[in-house]
């Protein structure tokens, strides 16, 4: 199909469509003419994954284009592919590890972070079998760190219950990937149900936390907008 | 304490701490000379919330202002005060929804956003009493959307049993906070355990999805960085 047709199946307008061929997130079309290409279903499936990447994530375009290059290169390949997905070790011919998290955490410049044993002692105590490269133990670190100095008096056992759970969404999560469609719909659904998953699984945590929160502390309300 | 103590107790070097008394979101010390102030404790914990809502969560000022300003009008309703913090309704004295969330969604123009519908039923079955105004309703909307549009074959159904583990989590929160110190001490609680907890949670899932990956998928792996 022509550039104009890619952008009507779409609905993305054809300058940002050639953007991003000018950046390489979309791979050239089968040129037919001096200056005009043929593209095929993948182009639009491909394009249909940036602007959610870009859309949903808000991730900027030069994170997607890693995640997408990470997938294209790992995509026989679903242990590799969730790996590059989770920023938990390299894609196959890069030299560097892709940043697929928005707010990466900062690199440890010779000492431990704070908070970095805490979280060690919580995947040790979920017997998690996870690589020292995975960015997500640094983050719990942090965060384990920040509750920490505000004496919150959360430390990581009152994070285990917590951890219990994510461990059942994780299961949720690897069922919905097992053995579906070709290697690039594969990758394709590691995204999404990776990454994409992620605002709306706090948005559900949310509405639920309201919910309980109506029930249980409702009768000191003093605004009821929540009663419409 | 001088603003000299109150840096080497928070950590926060002087410049920052003038720059949040300008920006109003410490409030002042009671003066002592023409250009001298005491600071307190209540100073000591406000600019330690400032520090790990603006660190942890990358917060811009104007987010954290409006949250702390929040939380210090509802401060004595902790339904109130968990509204706020979730995006669900005003603060008092306030005449504008805050934003609580770093990445708010467009508002409404007329027409109801595509999967809305969808959000709704997923709500309904779950029997949650949510106000119209929660904003997390509408991320819901949007991940449903995206993924209809990229053809995943992932519905509201499919997030059912996401829900429920999301509602389990709520629960958790919840017993976090029911009738735990002060009334600031609970407002500075609600919003540890509602808004700073969330990258947590999402690392969490995201080392569990590694441990998960690594026992289902682990055998087709080629590369053996997690082996360590």
């Amino acid at each position: 199909m022509k550039v104009s047709e890619l952008s009507r199946r779409t609905g993305v307008q054809v300058p940002l469509i050639k953007y991003y061929l000018r950046e390489g997130m979309l791979p050239p079309g089968r040129a037919t003419a001096a200056n005009q290409a043929d593209y095929g279903e993948d182009h639009v499936r491909r394009l249909r994954l940036i602007r959610t990447l870009v859309g949903t994530r808000g991730l900027s375009a030069g994170a997607t284009k890693e995640i997408l290059d990470a997938i294209t290169a790992g995509q026989e390949d679903l242990h590799q592919v969730l790996g590059i997905v989770l920023g938990v070790r390299p894609a196959k011919g890069t030299d560097h590890e892709p940043s697929p998290d928005p707010d990466p955490a900062p690199e440890a410049s010779g000492s431990a972070p704070e908070g970095l044993a805490e979280a060690h002692s919580l995947i040790g105590e979920m017997g998690w079998d996870v690589s020292p490269g995975n960015p997500a133990t640094r983050t719990v670190a942090e965060v384990l760190a920040a509750l920490d100095h505000l004496g919150a008096g959360i430390d990581w056992r009152s994070l285990l219950p917590y951890a219990r759970l994510a461990d059942d969404m994780a299961e949720l999560d690897l069922r919905q990937l097992d053995g579906k469609g070709d290697p690039l719909a594969q990758a394709e659904r590691a995204v999404l149900v990776t990454v994409l998953l992620e605002p709306a699984l706090l948005a559900l945590r949310r509405l639920a936390q309201e919910d309980k929160s109506s029930r249980l502390f409702g009768g000191a309300r003093t605004t009821g907008t929540d009663e419409a």
